[in-house]
């Protein structure tokens, strides 16, 4: 286990931490705008000009200005003026030292993109990454998400839903896969059940602050999630849970595992929009099948009907999917290293703009053929066949039977 | 209903009609060289050749030779000594009035290729095309085949896959869609009972003679599809079903409709061959998805995962897959014309050689992207795209969002 040691130290005056902390109860989860500013000047400036317009001292626009005078350019860098006016409201309720020590007491910390505890994988989300995520219990996060799977699906989940996701979590952890999952009723509760059972490490990414358990009722449960793993939020200690901050959690839950796993999910349920994260960050996504009279197996059997899903049918085949995955996008290297990493550094750095283009169009996990590659990419067949070439030698796309796929480059 | 008057005149002597009664018994079904023999020269001929083989009064030798002087070319021409040899050993059985007499007398018709009643749809089997088709019940083939789905299955079907198959005859058959099965146990009988109970038009293909209700347990069942359908089936009167005939008549099944549902399939269920049979002829496949607990879906959900076939969970789903289908395939046109049609007559033949090979590489319902038309085709890159261009010019290929498909002309 772990012990927390690092949170002793912060509370003394670790400047970014603490910056961290408050700008997390500055900032809504996914304010992109708001982490491109700190990964351009850094937590501490940014939370000092936030300070300045919420004390009066200086107004947005000059806020905005002090920014623009050092050459700072971020996208969306028009509406700087009134972010700073929005993010000033929760300014001065916003004591990043207070909120470390609150977690602290309950035994929690933050993780922050500099720890080495960081997720290298929550990286791949870019301008969308969480500035830092607050956690509670015994896993540490790097180590429990080198091997993991999301394990999702609806609320209101039937008994067959309830054992596909409890059998599968049962096997992952039998297989030393952490089970990441929500903490809701139905699918993720049994989820994360089976793996506290198979004494397996298990992840829930609350919408709330992690000094709350909810559901309530899921508190016993979230307890053993606490011994066996982790509660993670990136919302403030206190918070609650919101439509928009669940929406926005998923997206932890899919960049934080190699394959998402939809259990069952009805014709709108929440776990599509995970299914959504994980296809937007070429993670793996799969389906269970189930009964066509069931309502809970409606947006699964969507999913697998239009390709966004594979269909699976045991831990095997989720499994199955990881090794099929390049090996090198969840290798040791990648997870360790404690940067947010530019994902694709040196070799990208070399291609022509064609060259990008068409690697931005290319999906990790979906084949495209050539002539969808070059509608998406703008681009000639012609070109768009010289293009790949030269992907496919600098190891950055490959062609598979089915068509091109991205490859991610070694680091 | 039509009157099957034609058989009456037929036992008068009408030469080809009891010449492929005969054939039917002499050759097993699916013999190539047999229906590549008589579409040379007839089967009038042909079963001159072989009588005489059968009476002694000439070699099998002979005979092949005999139609190497009159110029026939047929694919695995080397064999026909043994053919004969073969064939000559029902010859003397063969009697095809006394066929044609029995199963008049229950009822039933002979259909050949040059009948209108033919169903041209089964041409796409090419060299294995059934010679004739035995034919009991009120139903005219041309006519229930225009619009028709193959529901098939498990014998031993669960509860769930009986209703699957059971709503979904129903549902087709409110719409006006002929339901074709093989009459067996299981998603077979329940997709017939539906079909009769809404009062629609079934048709079941059997392995063995259309004298025999097989399995007999069904016997109730396939009176009431005569009744509102028709038992077909190319193996002679009093032939008993055996496997290698099972499988075969699975072909007919798949070339007949234009989707092939499997509603339910073990690992190893005869279903998967129908279902191979239909990705063969380009016909689109669909499947039921069920419980992962389930063995009887075990064979479904394998062709789900490996895309061969289309999630479905309702006649909806089903309907959906004709419509994206080229309407061209079966219209009007096609299915009422009488003779066998080489599929490709005029546009095929002013191709050149690589864009026939890209032709015959190209799936009617799986897209391709370029580079697997190229691997499969020995070609490069560059030549398959402009192989490709042509045949999109030409109407016979088209390039759709996934890749390229190949299209029927018209007509």
């Amino acid at each position: 286990m772990n012990a927390p040691t690092r949170c002793t130290n912060e509370l003394t005056g670790d400047g970014p931490r603490s910056a961290v902390a408050a700008l997390l109860r500055i900032g809504e989860p996914g304010d992109g705008l708001l982490t491109g500013l700190v990964d351009e000047v850094g937590p501490i400036t940014v939370l000092e000009l936030i300070s300045a317009v919420a004390a009066g001292k200086s107004s947005a626009a000059e806020a905005a200005q002090s920014l623009s005078s050092i050459g700072v350019m971020v996208a969306g860098g028009a509406q700087l003026d009134r972010a700073f006016d929005r993010w000033a409201v929760r300014g001065e309720q916003a004591h990043g030292v207070r909120d470390l020590e609150s977690v602290s007491r309950l035994g929690g910390r933050l993780v922050i993109p500099s720890d080495d505890e960081w997720p290298a994988a929550l990286n791949d989300l870019g301008p969308a990454a969480p500035l830092g995520l607050w956690v509670r219990g015994e896993a540490r996060l790097s180590t429990a998400l080198r091997r993991s799977v999301a394990v999702v699906g609806a609320r209101a989940a039937s008994n067959y839903g309830t054992k596909c996701a409890s059998d599968l979590a049962w096997d992952l952890t039998a297989q030393g896969f952490t089970v990441v999952s929500g903490g809701a009723f139905g699918i993720d509760a049994a989820a994360h059940r089976a793996a506290v059972a198979g004494e397996g490490t298990t992840l829930a990414f609350m919408a709330g602050g992690v000094d709350r358990f909810y559901p309530a009722a899921n508190t016993e449960l979230l307890h053993q999630v606490l011994d066996c793993g982790a509660i993670v939020s990136e919302t403030a200690p206190g918070m609650t849970p919101m439509r928009h901050r669940f929406l926005l959690r998923n997206r932890l839950i899919a960049a934080s595992s190699q394959v998402a796993v939809i259990v069952e999910a009805g014709w709108r349920s929440g776990a599509l929009n995970t299914a959504r994260h994980a296809l937007e960050l070429s993670r793996a996504v799969a389906a269970f099948p189930g009964s066509v009279y069931s309502a809970s197996s409606t947006g699964t059997h969507r999913l697998i009907r239009f390709q966004e899903a594979q269909l699976v049918t045991s831990c095997e085949d989720v499994v199955g999917l990881i090794a099929a995955e390049d090996p090198a996008l969840f290798d040791e290297g990648d997870l360790t290293s404690g940067q947010r990493q530019l994902p694709s550094a040196d070799p990208v750095d070399d291609l022509a703009e064609r060259e990008k283009i068409c690697l931005n169009v290319l999906s990790a996990t979906k084949s495209l053929d050539v002539g969808t590659v070059a509608g998406r990419a703008g681009l000639t067949v012609p070109d768009t066949l010289s293009a790949l070439a030269v992907l496919e030698l600098a190891g950055l796309g490959a062609r598979r039977e089915s068509g091109w796929v991205k490859l991610r480059p070694a680091t």
